[in-house]
C-alpha cells in the first residue's frame, strides 16, 4: 500500500519526520507549531500515553481514556502537523527515506523518539509470562488478569493454588515498582475485601524485589528509606539485594534459590531502547543511539534521537542522560528550537538537562519527593509530598476534561476507599490454567 | 474445575440462581436484597452494561467504563448476594442443577435472564462481517473500526475505496439505528473534519435502511415523522421499505439489487433470545421461553424467565411483551416480590406492564419522546424531548461517579463540539484488507 501523503508531498517545505509521539516527540512537534516546515508524526498508536499514571489504570483507579489523548485532537489546530498511524521499519540514509508499515516517506530531518520497552535481558520465558507496564495495553492486561485471577480464586481450596492466584511479585524497586506495590496494598486493605467477601485477603502477599540495596535508586537516601518504611507499614514484603532468576507462570525463583508462588509477575526492572533499523553500528550504544549535545545521532547530520532512545553522554551523566520524562521533554523542546535555528542559518544550542527532581507516591497521604526549584533542593515526604505529586501529575495530563475526570476519580477514591474500574474487558494473561490442577466437582 | 461455592453451599437457605445480570436479572437480585435466601448471579462478564448508551461508546462520546458497573461493587452491601463469572451451559431439571463453564450449581429457583443477541436470520456471512451493538465489546469494536478506517482512508485515492472506508450502512430504523445514524452525522459535521483535515467528509455517506415504511416502529406517527425529518436534515440517507440481502465486507446488496459500498455495516435490525439448553421443546417459542403471567416457564414450577428471553403473551401483547428495558426491569421486580410471596406461602401476583413510553435522541437538541405519565400521554419532540432523554438516561446510569463523568462528557461535547474518546485500543474489524486493492508506492 502506498504511504499516500499527497497533500503533504505537494509542497516545497522541508519535512521533519518524527518517529514516536511520546513525551519527546510530542514536545518537539508542539515546539515547531509555528515553523515553516511540515511536521509528520509516525506512531503505531493514534494516541499519546501519559505513562506515569499507567499503574493507576492497571490497578483499576483510572479509565484508560483519562490518561491517553489522540494525536489528532492534541494537534488539531496546528496546521503544519500531519499524523500517520504506522510502524517505522527501516531508515535508508542514502535516499533520506523512512520505510514504514504503510509505505515510504522522504525526510529532510528525521527524529527518532521511539522510547523504550521493558528489558528482560534475553530471558524469553520471563518475557512471555511476565506483565510489564509500558503501554495502555499492558496496563489493561494487568487489570484484567488481577480481577480474573480473583474470580478464579473463588473456585479453589488448595492453599498453594490460592496463593498463586492472589499473590503478586513485582520486580524492580524504582518508581513504577514502588507505586504499584503501594497501590496493590491499598486495594488489599480497602477495596478487594468488599467485592470479594468470600476470599480471605490475609492470603494476598505482595512481594517487591529490588536487585540493589535501596529502593528508588537515584533519589535521596531519606526518600529511599521513607519509601521502604511506608511499604513495610502497608505490609509489602520488600526483598532487597535479590534478583529473579526465572518465572514459569506459576513459580518465581530468586537468585538465592528461594521460590515464591504467583501467577502474576509484574516486570518493572529495567528498560531498553527500541531502535529502528538502518543506521550504522557505530551510531549505537547498546539499543540506544549515540547522540551529541544537539541530539544529533553520531555520524549523521539530519538524523536526531530524543529521550529514552538517545544516549547522550556528558561529564555530568557518564552513562547518558537519565531515561525519564523530564529529559525527554526538554530534549524535544531544545531540538525544536535548534531546528528553527538551522532553518535560519544559525548555530544550534547544546542541550542542558535541568533536573527538577523526582518523586514517587506510595499510597494515601504518603509520597516522597526530592525537588529542585530555583537551585534549591527541597526534600519532603508524607502528606505534603503526596499533595505535590498529585498536583504535578494532574497538571501534566493533557486536556482539561481528562484532568477533571482524573480529579473526580481521585477524590472519589480518597473519600470512598473505592477503586472504580474493576472490570474485565479484553485480554488477560492465562499463565498455567487453573483447570490443570483442580478437579471438576459437583455441589 | 469445581464450582466452589463452599460458603454458599454450607447453609440451609433456599437458593435463587439468576443467569444474566442485565436489567431484569439485576433488578431481581436487588429486589431480593432483604430476603432470607441465597442469591447467586451467573454472568459471563463481571459487570452490568447500560445498553441504551452503547451507541455513544461506539461513536467515541463516552468511555466504556462510564456505562458499565461491576456486579461486585453494585451489590457489595447485599449480604445474601453471590456472584460467579461463568457461562451457563445447560439445565438438568431432574436434579435441579445448572451446569456452567466452571462447574455445577444446584438451585431451588432458577431464573433465566440471558437477554437477546443480534438476529441475523441465519445469514452467517452477514453475521461474520457486520457489527452489532449488544455488548461493550461490540461498541469498542465499532469505535476502533471507524477510526482505523479513516486512518486507512488517508492512504487511498481511488474513489470507490474511499467510499468503502468512509461510508456507513446502518440496518434497522429502531432507536439504536436512528441514534447511531444521528450521532455519526454529528461527528461528520463537527468532529471528524477537525482531526482528519486531509479527508473530505463530503465523501462520508450515512445510509439508514429500514424494512418497513416508518422509522421508530411502535412510537407515534408524529415521533416517527419527526425522526425522519431530523435525520434528513442531518444529511442521513434514509431508505424505507428496503432490506439488506447480503454484505461481503465491502459491498452491501439491497433487496432491489441496488449496491452500496461500505466496509462497515452496523446491524441494528433485530434481536433474538439467547436461551440455555435443557428445557422441553414445548417450553419454547422460537428462541424465547414461553412464560405465564408470573414469568414461570411453561411446564415448570421453579424455573422462570425474564425480559428479552421471555415470551409473555397477553391480550394486550399477542406477540409477547416488548423486548425493552422497562418490561425487563418491571418483570424482575415483580418476580422478586412473587418469590418473597412463595416463601411466605402466599399467592403470586400477575405481571402488568406499566408502559411509560419510549424515546430516541437524534442529535444536538433533537429527540422524540412519547411518554405516559399518570395515564396521560405526552408527545414531544425537539429540545424538550432531548432534555428529557438526557435526564432520564443520566439518572438511570448506576453509580454517582459514572453519572458525573457522563455529564461532564455530555457538557463538554455540547460546548466544544468534541467527542473525546477517538482512540484505537484493541480489536478492529478488518473487512477486505485495503492492501488487496491499492499498490505500494513511493513518494
Amino acid at each position: 500500500m502506498l504511504l499516500n501523503l499527497e497533500k503533504i508531498a505537494h509542497t516545497d517545505k522541508k519535512r521533519v519526520v518524527i518517529i514516536g509521539g511520546g513525551f519527546a516527540g510530542l514536545e518537539l512537534a508542539k515546539t515547531l507549531s509555528k515553523a515553516d516546515l511540515q511536521i509528520v508524526l509516525i506512531d503505531k498508536n493514534n494516541y499519546h500515553t501519559f505513562q506515569p499514571l499507567l499503574y493507576q489504570v492497571a490497578t483499576a483507579g483510572l479509565e484508560a481514556s483519562s490518561i491517553i489523548h489522540p494525536y489528532r485532537r492534541i494537534m488539531q489546530d496546528q496546521e503544519n502537523f500531519f499524523f500517520r498511524m504506522a510502524e517505522a521499519q527501516s531508515i535508508d540514509t542514502a535516499t533520506n527515506t523512512l520505510e514504514t508499515s504503510i509505505g515510504f516517506i522522504r525526510y529532510d530531518y528525521l527524529v527518532i523518539a521511539t522510547g523504550a520497552t521493558a528489558n528482560f535481558y534475553g530471558n524469553t520465558v520471563l518475557q512471555e509470562k511476565a506483565i510489564s507496564l509500558k503501554s495502555i495495553e499492558d496496563a489493561l492486561l494487568l487489570r484484567n488478569t488481577i480481577i480474573s485471577n480473583f474470580e478464579k480464586a473463588l473456585q479453589v481450596n488448595d492453599e498453594e493454588q490460592l496463593n498463586s492466584l492472589m499473590d503478586f511479585v513485582i520486580v524492580g524497586g524504582g518508581p513504577t515498582g514502588v507505586e504499584i506495590a503501594g497501590a496493590l496494598s491499598e486495594l488489599r486493605k480497602h477495596v478487594f475485601p468488599k467485592g470479594f467477601r468470600e476470599l480471605d485477603f490475609v492470603n494476598m502477599d505482595i512481594h517487591l524485589i529490588q536487585s540493589g540495596p535501596d529502593l528508588l535508586k537515584g533519589m535521596s537516601p531519606k526518600a529511599s528509606k521513607k519509601a521502604y518504611e511506608y511499604l513495610e507499614g502497608f505490609g509489602v514484603k520488600v526483598w532487597l539485594n535479590r534478583r529473579v532468576k526465572s518465572f514459569d507462570g506459576y513459580k518465581v525463583t530468586l537468585d538465592n534459590g528461594e521460590q515464591l508462588c504467583s501467577r502474576i509477575l509484574i516486570w518493572a526492572a529495567g528498560v531498553t531502547g527500541a531502535p529502528v533499523e538502518g543506521l550504522k553500528a557505530e551510531s549505537m550504544k547498546g539499543n540506544q543511539y549515540l547522540v551529541d549535545q544537539y541530539n544529533r545521532v553520531s555520524g549523521y547530520d539530519n538524523i536526531f534521537a530524543l529521550g529514552d532512545i538517545a544516549a547522550m553522554v556528558s561529564p555530568e551523566h557518564p552513562d547518558g542522560c537519565p531515561m525519564l520524562a523530564q529529559p525527554a521533554i526538554q530534549q524535544g523542546r531544545n531540538l525544536g528550537h535548534n531546528i528553527l535555528r538551522y532553518q535560519a542559518g544559525k548555530k544550534p544550542k547544546p542541550f542542558r538537562y535541568n533536573d527538577r527532581g523526582s518523586m514517587a507516591t506510595i499510597g494515601r497521604n504518603k509520597a516522597v519527593a526530592d525537588l529542585k526549584l530555583f537551585n534549591r533542593e527541597i526534600r519532603t515526604q508524607g502528606f505534603r509530598a503526596w499533595l505535590i505529586w498529585m498536583f504535578i501529575h494532574l497538571i501534566s495530563i493533557i486536556g482539561f476534561r481528562n484532568r477533571l475526570v482524573v480529579l473526580i476519580n481521585w477524590v472519589w477514591k480518597y473519600l470512598r476507599y473505592d477503586a472504580g474500574i474493576g472490570v474485565i474487558i479484553g485480554a488477560r494473561k492465562e499463565n498455567t490454567p487453573v483447570e490443570e490442577s483442580v478437579e471438576k466437582a459437583r455441589i
